[in-house]
């Protein structure tokens, strides 16, 4: 059997890959745009002095790259996808740390934090359209299906934003509600990472769409492991504050599990995080924000830190944290299982195997 | 000779075309999205109940069908282009109207003013990427060509909105700065709108390029005469304020022009519009807005009625309102004559001649 490399390789060997493309991409931006974006992707500081600072995994870049080499096309040829999808997600964290009014990711501010909320607006934009440009300007003919799959996975993530959106006004919300919303929101453009490379090597459909379920699956668990980390993840590997999603009163699935208890501490616990916002309730969607040019969502009175300590102990007690622990492995398995019954080369199969079980275990 | 239709027979029959699959494009989005989309399109009120308010003019669903007629293709061929250039067209306008803080358009409430900027940001997103959809799901094998010339429009309209953006934040902009801004902002979109029917037609690149030129030039005329109205229009035709982007301190043509004269009243004018906000003056563009999570740019304090009406009056004095008509002009006969050099169908040619004429004469 041949070895597999090790997942750090693996990461590595893609970034290596992609970096260059991907600043090629983004040299095609007009200046102003591009110093924002460049200083998003950690390529400069804010005053556009060079920089190397630590981005994200790299899994989003890593996933189409292996998907081309699993139906046995070369590395190269997954690349141009691995750019796409990865301007795609940094379109969407610029506008979603806008939308959440996040002044900090990774330990540096925002775009928005730094150069106001209508730079954050176009950076996002020019993004989203350069990500179809890379892949309709590749020279390889199945460009076009690439980007059709880019596009229907984008019009899905951003369906699941809308979603997520519309959670917070609500008082309440279904678990199955809550596991759609992730399916869409992060589940969309994983599966797109894990087929585009198929896609462009021009492998059958059965396999595009089995390697398209891993990587849902693997969307679903690796949001379900995020919304874990929201709450129990160590500040200083997340670079978020402790309990976070407690404090930001997110409806992530550990939450909505929990409440769907319907016990005394579930009550306990909507009482304390969802009954204290009034104005986050009003019935009418449009009478929210009328006249008012603010960003910034309703205020809501800030929880102290016995409410936080005390709303992550109802969490855990009322079943959330293993019930999620539970989904993340189950999406695990059946990404793993989908990932098994398709027709795949041996090693980048195995790869993505273990990037999926590295993408989970992760703690940050 | 065969007589051309009137004006408003092309746009009449240019909607009856592209409305249906407008329609299904729109179905497409997700309910919540949908819903938003739809209010701001004019279908439906901010309760979704039908209604049928009178939207745009529809230049922008015309030229792409008459762009096909033109290379002696049928007007369906191109109608799938009017759709997905009306598509990016209103995501524009959603997002402008966010970042411009406009809380009405068409004597309706702007999306984000209705819904909040998060709804905004997102239902702009969603017809951003539903546009190239629509041209990569079509039957037309031309499809991906056709997304791809409206990709680089796109991205070159959202390269002339950061422009205009980075402008506001400048003491001066020079004559010729504002007129590659207005052709980035405007005159791309309109550019593409012109050609991407004869894209769809697969028309010889040379008459592609003719259409493209033709709207490009027709796009600095439109945006000439917007900011003509948007000093001088009729406040009762406009729906806008008299003299709103005196208010808004716009650094649109009239003013840009009259502001380069140079002279004492040149100069009077400068010190009334540009030297009372020294909060939109600060050399280092990410020191603005670090903390502020508010939409709303700097406050600068309202001009009066009469500074209004002083400043309204230097821009003509100093040759800004007879240069920006002068403007208009120029580039209207440079996209005539862009059409009349092409090889083109008398009719459509003859069509695309008078709706030019008649984007340049409009009074609203």
């Amino acid at each position: 059997m041949t070895p597999t490399n090790s997942v750090a390789e693996v990461l590595e060997r893609a970034r290596a890959l992609t970096t260059p493309p991907m600043r090629d991409a983004v040299e095609r931006l007009a200046p102003g745009i591009r110093d924002v974006v460049s200083y998003h992707l950690g390529w400069t500081d804010a005053d556009g002095n060079p920089a190397a600072v630590k981005g994200g995994k790299g899994i989003r870049a890593a996933l189409p790259v292996l998907s081309a080499e699993a139906t046995w096309a070369d590395a190269e040829v997954g690349a141009v996808g691995g750019v796409a999808v990865e301007l795609v997600h940094n379109f969407s964290l610029i506008h979603d740390d806008l939308m959440d009014g996040d002044m900090e990711r990774r330990h540096r501010p925002t775009v928005w934090a730094l150069w106001g909320p209508a730079v954050a607006l176009i950076a996002g934009d020019a993004l989203s359209t350069l990500a179809t440009e890379v892949l309709l300007g590749s020279a390889n003919p199945a460009g076009p299906a690439a980007a059709r799959v880019l596009g229907e996975a984008t019009a899905e993530m951003i369906a699941g934003q809308a979603l997520d959106l519309a959670f917070e006004k609500r008082q309440s919300v279904s678990v199955e509600e809550c596991m759609a919303m992730s399916t869409a929101k992060t589940g969309a453009l994983l599966g797109c990472a894990a087929s585009i490379g198929a896609v462009l090597a021009g492998a059958p459909t059965t396999t595009v769409h089995a390697l398209r379920d891993y990587g849902r699956h693997l969307g679903v668990a690796f949001q379900a492991v995020d919304d874990l980390l929201g709450i129990w993840g160590d500040p200083a590997t997340t670079g978020k504050p402790a309990g976070n999603d407690i404090r930001q009163r997110k409806k992530s699935m550990p939450i909505v599990a929990a409440l769907a208890a319907g016990d005394d501490e579930a009550n306990e616990l909507r009482a304390l995080l969802f009954e204290q916002s009034p104005e986050r309730a009003k019935p009418k969607a449009h009478g929210l924000g009328v006249g008012v040019p603010n960003w910034a969502p309703p205020p809501a009175k800030a929880l102290t830190a016995e409410e936080v300590a005390r709303a992550t102990w109802l969490v855990e007690a009322c079943g959330g944290r293993e019930w999620t622990a539970a989904r993340a492995k189950a999406h695990l398995d059946a990404g793993l299982g989908s990932l098994e019954r398709a027709r795949l080369s041996a090693v980048p199969r195995r790869e993505l195997a273990d990037l999926a079980v590295y993408a989970v275990e992760r703690e940050s």
